[in-house]
C-alpha cells in the first residue's frame, strides 16, 4: 500500500531548504560543467558526482512531495505522478543521467584524445553539456521559493538578480575563450581570469581596450556584438533594479521618511515654531517606533469581509482583552466593534478632550496614561483598558472635563454614529455601558463624567 | 462602374498583414539599398525588383482601401484616392518608381563606370537612394497596427524600438564607410562587420579605442560626434524605455506583484500569525488565478452608461444564466441590476454570514458550494445560482444562519439600500423574491431562512 | 516730462523676441569670447561690435521697460530705474563695456604682441573676458520666456538643457586647449575640434582612449578627473531628463496612450468580445479626437469661483448658445447651471436612454443627433441643443421612449437633484422647462415625451 | 555628588556642531590613516594629534551627552553610561587610542625600517589602521544629524552621498597602490592623483585605457573586477539619486512646477482665450508666492486632533487676531472654527459674491480690500478683518450685494452647514453675529447687507 506512505508537503520549512539545495546544485552544475567543457577538462570527480546525486534526488523527490498546480493541492501519488510526468521530468532526467560519463565508458578512447577524433569528442561534450539543461528549472524554484516563503521580496529578487548575473556573466566569459579570444597561452584559470574581466570591462561599458577581438577574427567581432546588445542591456537592467532594490529593502522605513520630509517641508514652509515642529515630528517618529508604519490600517479594508475581521481581531487582540466592557462580550459583537474602531495616537500633554468642546465620539484607552482635569486640576488618573468620553454622548453634548495625555497614549475612537447604532444593536452593550456610568458616578470619584 | 468593386476594410487581419508586408519591405528596402550604395553595389537583381514590386502593390493599394482619417471611415473610391493623393502617394510614388534602373538604362556607361563620371554616377546613386524615401511612412505603419490590432502595448512598443534601433545602427555604420573611416582594404561584408563594430562600441558608450576616427581626418571626428551626441541619446534612451517595457511586459502580473509585496509588508510589520497570513495570501492568488486581477472593475466605472452596461452583462454572464431570479427577468431590470453588484470571493472555510450578526445585505453564488450552520451543525449546502442572506432583508435584521464556504467562492453581494430600491422599482423582481423565500419556508428543508 | 513716454509692457510677443534676441547675444558673447581668448585671436571685427551694441541695447532697456517684481508690476521710469540699478545693472554694464578694445587702444603693444608681455596680455585677456558674465543672466531670461509664454513646458525645458549642454561642452574644450592637451601643432580650428571630441568621448563615458591626458601633466590628470566627475554627471542628467522630456512632449498623449493600454489589458484580461472591446476604444478615441483628453474637467474644481465659473461657461459656451431654454436666461442662471452640468459622449447607436428605465437624469444635446424611439420604431430625431429626458423628471420615474444616438454625440446631463434644485430657486427656467413640455405634447409630433 | 552636573543635552544647536566636528574628524581619520600606510609615511604629527584628540574627546561625551533611545531619552550619568558602553565605547576606544604610535615607541626598530621586518612593519601598520575604525560611526552620526536638524533632507542626502563617494574613492585609489599597480617611480602626491584618475576612469565606465591593471597580474585584474562590480554599481547609484535629488531640491517648487505645467496644457488644449490663461496663471503665481503651496492644507488632517488644531491655530493666527468676532471669543470656540475655515484667494477684480446668486457660505477676509456693489455701483470698501456674506445665510437665500476684489484677497470660507451648526452650540457667537448685522443695518451705510 504505497498510498499509506505520506509524500512530502508542497511548502514549508523543509522545502525551502531543499529548494536552495537544488538552487546549488542547479548554479554549480551549469558553472563547473561550462568550465570544464571550456578548458576540455574530462575527469569525472567527486564534484561530478555529487552533483548528479542531487539531481537524481530530485527525481526520487518528484514523484514523492505534493504539488500545488494552480490553487489544488496534489497530494496523491497517482496524481503527482501524473503531474511530473507531464512537467518537468524529462529535464531532471537528462540533467540527471550521467550521459558524459557514459559516452567516456563506452568510447574510453574519446576521453583519452587530447585532439583529433572530433565526432566522438563532440558527443562526448554533448552529453556532459546536458548537465546544464537544470538552469531551466532556476526560474521555477524562485517562484516556488517566493510563493511560499515570507522573506523580504526585493531581498528575494536581490538574490534572483544576483544568481542570473552570476550565471551569464560565466557563459559569456567562458564563450570568450571558447572563441578562442583569451590567453591561450596561459594556465585555464588565468585565462578564465581575463575572460571574466574582458566581459566585465564590455558590459559595464568601461572598454579599456587592453582585450579586444582580434581584428582578423569575424567571428571574435560578432561574438563581441552579441555581448555588447545583451550584456550591456542586462549589466545597464540589473544596476538600475538593484539601485531601486537598495532603495526600497525596507518599503516600510521609504514611505516613512518620504512621509517625513513631506512634512518638514510642510512645517518649513508655513513657519510653524520649532516647538510644535518637534511635537509633530515626535507624534510620526512615535507611530513609526510603535506599529512599524505611518499611517492607520487601510489594507484590511480591501479583504473580505471574514479575513478583514480576522486581522482586526488579531491586531486588537490587546485592547480586547483590557477593555471591560469588551472581556465577557458576546463573539459577534466583538467582530462588530473592531471595524468600527479607529486607532489613534498621542503624545505626553496632548489634550485628548477639552473640556467645553462639543463631543462627538467617545475613546478607549490602549496604552498608556491620561489624567482627567476638570477646571484645570486633576481629578483622576486613568490607566489602560478605560473608556472615556462616553457621558458626552449620553448625556449631553458638551465635555465635562478635559483628558491629557500623561505618556504616550494609544487611543482606539469610537464615533457618536456608531456607538448609537451598537446600543441599539446589541443591548448587552447598552447595559454594560449605562452600568459603568452608573458606577463612576455612584462611589468612584477617582473618574468624574466626560 | 468601378463603385460596385468593394475597396479593401481599413482594418481586420488582412490589413495587418498587409502592413507586416510594408514593414518589411520599408526596411528590406532601406536596408539593402543603403549598404548597396555603401560598397557600390550597382546591380539590379531580383531583391531590388521584388521590394520594387511591394511598393507598387502599395500604391495600388492606395487607391483600393479604406481609410480611417480620424473618427469617419473613408469607403468610396473618390474620396480614397482624394485622401491618398494629397497624403503618402508622393512619398510611395518616389519610392516606387525604378529611378536608379532608369538611369542605369539610359547611361549605361554610368553603372559601368568603376570610377570618374563623378555626376553621373552621382545622379545614379540618388536615384537609387529615392528607394529609401519609404522608410518615412513606418511609423504611420506602425500606429496603424498599434491602433487596429489589440496585441500588448508593451510589446508592439519593443518590437517599433527594434525597428528603429536596428535601422539607425545600420545607417551609422554605412555612414562610418562612406567616409572612408571602415577598414577599406576588406571585402564589404567584413567592412560592415567592423563597422557596426565600432558603431555599437561607441553608441553603447564602451569605447574600447581598436576603431577610432582618424587623426587627421576632420570628417571622421566630426562624425565620430554626431554619432556619440545622437547615438548615445538613442541607445541609452532603447535600454532605458526596455528596462521598463520588460518590467511591465504583463501589466496585471505587475501590479499583482506589487499588491502582493504591499500585503506581506503589511502582515508581517503587524507580526500577523503565519496561519491566517496564508489565507491572506491564498485569497490573493485565488482572486489572481480566476480573475487576472487582484481588484474589483472600476474601469467600467468612467465608461459612457450604455458602454459600462454591456461590459458588466458580458462579465456578469454566468451568473445571470445560474440564478434563477435574473433568468426570465426583463432585460432592463438585469442591466440595473448587474451595476449594482458587487463580485466578492471566499476561500473554503470563510464564514460569508455567520448567525447573529446584523445583516446589511444578500449575495448572489455565482461559482462554488457552500454549507447553512444553524448553531454550529449543517443544515443544507447551497450549489453556484442560489441567492442567500435575503431572508435578514425581509423579516429581521439579525442573521438565522451561517454561511460558509465549502469551497473557493465567488458571490455578488447586494446591498439592502440597492435591494429595497429595486424591489420598489421593480414589482416583478420583489414578487420573485417573495417567492423563494415562501417555496423554502414550506416545503425545501434542505434551505433554512438565512 | 519723461513720464509720459510709456515704458516698453514686461510680457507679450515683443518681450519674447526680445528674449530671444539677448539669450543669442549672450551665448555667441559667452562662446566667441572663450574661443578668442582659448586661440589668443585678438582683432575686434564686426561681431564683436555687434555684440556689444546689444549688450547696450540691454541696458538701454533695463531702464525703459516695466519689470513684474513678485506680484507687482513695476511700471514708472523712477522704481524700474532704481529696481534695475539693485539688480541686472552691474552685471550688464560690466559685459557691455568694451574693456579688451579699451586695453588694446591704451596699450597698443598688448595687442600686437605675440608672446612676452605677460601682464598687460593678461589684463587685456582678463578684459576681453568680461563679456561672459553676461551668461549669468540666462537662468532669469529663461524664466521670464517661460514665465510669459504659453509654449509647451517639456520644450522650452529642452531648450534650456540645449543651451547649457552646449555652452558647459564648449568651455570644456576651450578649457582642455588652454591647459596644453590641445594638438597645439594644429591650426586653431582643427584643434578646437579634436578638444570637442575628447570632451565629448569622456562625458559621454566612451573613453576611446586615443585623446587622454598627458601622463606627466598633473594639470591636465587633474582637469580630467574634474571633467570626469562634473561632466558625466551632467551627461547623465540631460540624458535622462531629455528621455523623460521626449516621452512627455505631448503630456496629454502620454496619458491617452497610458489609459489605452489599461483599458486593453483590461479588455484581454476579460476575454470581453471583439466588437464590444472596438466600440470601447472607439469611444476613447472619440473623446481624444474632440477634446484632447481622455477625461472630464477636474482642473476647473479647484479654481476659485469666479475663475472656474469663467472657463466653464468658455467650454460650454456653443451648448449655452444653442440650448432654447439658456440663450435668454439670466446670467447668474447660466454662471450656475455650467457648474452642474457633466459632459459624455456617446458612439453612434448607443442607447442614451433605454425605454422602461428608470429615470434620474435629464440631458442636452450639444452636438450630433439622436432619434427617439418608442416601442423600437423611430418616431422622431433631434438636432443639437434640444433637451431631451425631462418628462421622466417631471412626470413619472420610467422613461417613456428610447433615445439612440445616430452620430457621434455630446451630451451634457443634469441630474434629477440639481434640476429639481434650480427650478426652485430660478422660477424662469421651471417656467420655461414647463413650456417646453407643453408645446411638444401639444403640437410638435416629431418631439414625443421621454 | 556627580550627578549634579547637568550632562550635555542630546539635541540642538551646541550637538550639530559636535556632530559636524566629528564627522570631520572620522572623515580626516580614516583619509589621511589610510594615505600614510599606503605610501608608508610613518611620523606622527600635529594633525595625527589632533585626530587622536577628537577621538578621545569623543569618548568623555560619550559618558556625558544624554541620548535618545527609541522614544525615551536617557538623561542621568549612570544609565548614559551603561548605554555607552554596550553601544559604541569599544569602537570610539579603539579608534582613539594610538597603537600605531605606541608600537613605534616600543619597536622604534619598527618605525625606522624602510623595508624587511615585515611581521613588525605590519604589526605597526595595523595599530594605525585601527584609526579608520571611527568610520563605522559615520552612518550613526548622519542619522542623529538628519533626525535632530530641520535641514532640507535633499540637501542632507546630497551631503552624505558625497561624504561616501569621496571616502570610497579615496580607499579604491589607495588600494590600486598597495597593489602595486600605481607608477611607482614618481613621488606619492603624484602617484595617488593617477590612482584617483584611474578609479574614476574605471567607475565612471571612462576607461581610456591609459592605466589599466597589468596583463601578468592576477591580483591587479581581479582588483579590478571588484572596483568594476562595486565602483561602478556606487557610481550608477549616486549620479541616479544626484540627479533626482537635485531636481527635488526644492520639493515645494516642483510640485509648482507640474501644477502649472498640467494647468498650461489643459488651457492650451481647451482653446482658454489668452486674457483667462493669464488670470489663471497669476492666481497659482499668487498662491505660489503668499504661500510657497499651489493647494491648501491637507497634510493637519491626519495629524491627531490636538495636534492639527495648533497648527490650523498658528497657521490662521493674523486671521484671528484680526476678526472682530473672533478676538474675544472662546479659547474652544476658536480651536472649532479654524478647522472648518477654508481658505480661498481671489485675483483683483474677481467676484467672490454676485449679487442675485444663491448664497450658501459666508466669508471672512484676512488679506486684501474688496468693494460692495449694489446694481453695478460701489457702496463700500471692506478692508482685512471683515466677516462679509452672512446676511443671505441670515436672512434670505440669494446675495443683495455683489463682492469685488480690490487687490489680491485672501479669504476664509464658512459653509452655511457649519455657520448654522456653531451659532447653534456657541450661543456668544450666536449672539455676536446678529450684533453685527444689526450694526451694519441701523448706522453703517459703508456696510450694506451681502
Amino acid at each position: 500500500m504505497p498510498k499509506r506512505v505520506p509524500v512530502f508537503p508542497h511548502e514549508g520549512i523543509g522545502k525551502t531548504f531543499y529548494n536552495a539545495l537544488l538552487l546549488l546544485a542547479a548554479l554549480a552544475g551549469t558553472v563547473i560543467t561550462s568550465y570544464r567543457l571550456t578548458f576540455g577538462v574530462r575527469d569525472f570527480d567527486a564534484l561530478y558526482w555529487l552533483i548528479t546525486a542531487v539531481y537524481l534526488l530530485d527525481i526520487a523527490c518528484g514523484f514523492n512531495q505534493a504539488v500545488k498546480k494552480g490553487l489544488v493541492v496534489l497530494a496523491d501519488r497517482k496524481s503527482i505522478a501524473r503531474h511530473y510526468l507531464r512537467g518537468w521530468f524529462t529535464v531532471d532526467l537528462v540533467a540527471a543521467l550521467p550521459f558524459g560519463w557514459l559516452i567516456a565508458l563506452l568510447f574510453p578512447q574519446a576521453a583519452a584524445a587530447s585532439g583529433g577524433m572530433g565526432a566522438l569528442l563532440d558527443l562526448l561534450m554533448i552529453g556532459k553539456a546536458l548537465k546544464m539543461v537544470k538552469i531551466g528549472k532556476v526560474s521555477a524554484i524562485f517562484r516556488d521559493i517566493r510563493e511560499s516563503l515570507s522573506v523580504n521580496p526585493a531581498l528575494m529578487r536581490l538574490v534572483t538578480f544576483g544568481f542570473w548575473f552570476v550565471t551569464a556573466l560565466h557563459l559569456m566569459a567562458c564563450g570568450w575563450v571558447l572563441i578562442g579570444a583569451g590567453e591561450q597561452g596561459r594556465p585555464a584559470a588565468d585565462q578564465y581570469l581575463r575572460a571574466l574581466y574582458w566581459c566585465l570591462t564590455t558590459i559595464a561599458t568601461i572598454g579599456y581596450g587592453d582585450y579586444t577581438p582580434d581584428k582578423n577574427s569575424n567571428l571574435q567581432i560578432a561574438y563581441t556584438l552579441g555581448v555588447m546588445v545583451f550584456g550591456v542591456g542586462m549589466y545597464g537592467y540589473i544596476i538600475g533594479n538593484v539601485a531601486t532594490l537598495i532603495a526600497n529593502l525596507d518599503v516600510a522605513r521609504a514611505v516613512y521618511r518620504t512621509k517625513m520630509e513631506e512634512i518638514n517641508d510642510f512645517l518649513r514652509r508655513q513657519r510653524v515654531p520649532a516647538g510644535l515642529q518637534k511635537r509633530v515630528r515626535d507624534y510620526y517618529a512615535y507611530l513609526w517606533e510603535t506599529q512599524r508604519s505611518v499611517s492607520a490600517v487601510p489594507i484590511a479594508a480591501e479583504l473580505p469581509h471574514s479575513l478583514s475581521q480576522e486581522i482586526l481581531l488579531f491586531i486588537n487582540r490587546e485592547l480586547i482583552q483590557k477593555v471591560a466592557l469588551f472581556r465577557n462580550a458576546d463573539e459577534i459583537f466583538i467582530r462588530e466593534i473592531v471595524q468600527r474602531l479607529t486607532p489613534l495616537s498621542f503624545l505626553p500633554d496632548d489634550y485628548i478632550i477639552r473640556q467645553g468642546e462639543y463631543g462627538d465620539c467617545m475613546y478607549f484607552l490602549s496604552g498608556g496614561d491620561v489624567e482627567v482635569l476638570i477646571g484645570g486640576s486633576r481629578v483622576a488618573v486613568l490607566g489602560h483598558g478605560s473608556p472615556f468620553g462616553e457621558t458626552a454622548l449620553l448625556e449631553g453634548e458638551k465635555r465635562m472635563a478635559s483628558i491629557r495625555a500623561l505618556t504616550y497614549c494609544d487611543v482606539y475612537r469610537l464615533s457618536k454614529e456608531d456607538f448609537d447604532q451598537l446600543r441599539l444593536r446589541y443591548p448587552d452593550f447598552d447595559a454594560q455601558v449605562k452600568e459603568v456610568v452608573a458606577v463612576r458616578r455612584r462611589g468612584a470619584p477617582e473618574k468624574p463624567p466626560v
